[in-house]
């Protein structure tokens, strides 16, 4: 199983150097003015800055590297990927929702300001995430920026991650199946995390026709993911997920692991996962990022 | 003061046909779908459907006439524009925030369904906005999608309407001088209201220095609009407003009718729409909706 030596030294400091970039890049994107608004943007870089895998932005720059996309369009299409994820670890923090204390090893925006600050620095990293996109410092080319918008309209949305939170709220109300349970995860977290491939697929003007290999990589990777999660829920470390574990249990939710047994949960994030490379397999070098990203995936301890 | 019988009928007709329009296409933008995402979108139908004067989608009609634009595409941006104005109703009647019951007559989102639904209620509308910017049944030139997509994330995010709701969350704690009242007016509701406006003349592709009169128009009518409220806050009828009144004063809030006394903030208000007339003169018949509007805006009862 799993990646060897020189995939994880690659991923490791591919990895640091996202984090690093994005970290910068939100620095400079969210200076504090000096007006009523400073706890907004106080509330913003809490959440923004400083944590986080960052494994979206890398997932684009990844799928980047297979095309040769400029370095600048990767980071920028990743900082606005990161503005909806950060956005949506806001608000499901909310007491109203997951009410969550921790996050990333810190407060929750909603414990370290208030929840109304919370709820409106969600709302500004939500429109930040399209302001960037739309910007011309993305990509020069207005179809690519306006598909990489609707895209990922198309992913945070009711259709998407917003519509999969959604049912992760009625999963404490309902038993749902092993078949709702995997839809409600390709909402939740699997249309972000594709369209960190496809926003690469897009800039680089592949035919929609020629992204099957693609598309499956990134379902492959997304439910593996979540398995991962599901997993690490029950056997992770608190301390080292930076979060409360155990919840979905309590909350008495159906997952992977509750439905599966833990042993073919993570057979089956195995499979997803050899199945996620198999679909690299008309790709050479370029895409060893990719294949370390899948291992990655599910050997994190957090 | 005031318009004529012939403006306030021309109002009339064209602002029940846009209500009708918007609540048309919201009806066919959001079908419950059969899973457990049905509660999200009934909280979405709740909010969106059948209320509220429509004054946003009617202004980027009203400016579209001065242009030619096609009719589908002024709706198309209308709907956008109200997607933001609702989403941001939702998010501001939290409990968190303004802690409002009533909305247009109608229990708000969280009193209607819950907490969670309308927070995600109101992010699924946010993504909702930009999808239909981003189609291109909106507007054949992806220039022109792109600069509408960038224009509203401005108008709606920290330096628009969001930083004005964080101004005024933090108005409650300090006391605010007019001038600092007027930014947050600016920011809370001219920001959107200027955006109806500039989302024409970017269709119409008017280069942005033939814009002032325009822009001029916008800033007298957001100003005067929010003067009104403030009236309407003190004097209004709750029946008809549809929603609780009072509550600046009740909350210690410095507003344009606490700092100038309700006469003189009357008087501004007429001032600044005369002003906004003003900038028309250049415009014959094809204005007279804006005309109307504004004076509309200081007429109303709710």
């Amino acid at each position: 199983m799993g990646g060897d030596v020189s995939s994880a030294a690659l991923l490791t400091s591919r990895s640091r150097d996202v984090a690093a970039r994005i970290d910068h890049a939100f620095d400079l994107l969210l200076p504090v003015p000096d007006d009523a608004r400073a706890r907004l943007y106080e509330a913003m870089r809490h959440a923004a800055i400083g944590g986080g895998k960052r494994l979206r932005p890398l997932l684009v720059e990844a799928t980047c590297d297979l095309f040769n996309i400029a370095r600048e369009s990767a980071l920028r299409v990743g900082l606005a990927v990161e503005c909806i994820h950060v956005y949506s670890l806001i608000h499901d923090d909310l007491p109203a929702m997951d009410d969550d204390d921790m996050r990333r090893g810190k407060p929750t925006v909603h414990k370290a300001f208030d929840e109304a600050s919370a709820i409106l620095a969600g709302d500004c990293l939500h429109d930040v995430a399209f302001e960037i996109l739309a910007d011309e410092q993305t990509h020069a080319d207005p179809f690519v920026r306006i598909d990489l918008v609707r895209a990922l309209a198309l992913a945070s949305g009711p259709a998407g991650m917003a519509g999969g939170q959604m049912m992760d709220l009625e999963a404490e109300k309902s038993r749902f199946d092993l078949a709702t349970v995997t839809r409600l995860q390709n909402l939740k977290t699997g249309a972000l995390i594709a369209f960190c491939v496809e926003a690469a697929a897009i800039m680089a003007r592949i035919p929609v026709e020629a992204r099957t290999s693609l598309h499956g990589y990134a379902r492959d990777i997304g439910l593996a993911f979540q398995i991962a999660d599901d997993l690490l829920d029950v056997e992770g470390d608190a301390d080292l997920a930076g979060k409360a574990l155990g919840k979905d249990a309590a909350a008495g939710k159906e997952t992977f692991v509750s439905l599966l047994g833990v042993d073919r949960a993570r057979a089956q994030a195995h499979m997803l996962v050899d199945q996620a490379k198999a679909h690299l397999h008309g790709y050479g070098a370029e895409a060893d990022l990719l294949r370390a990203i899948a291992d990655y995936i599910i050997e994190r301890d957090r």
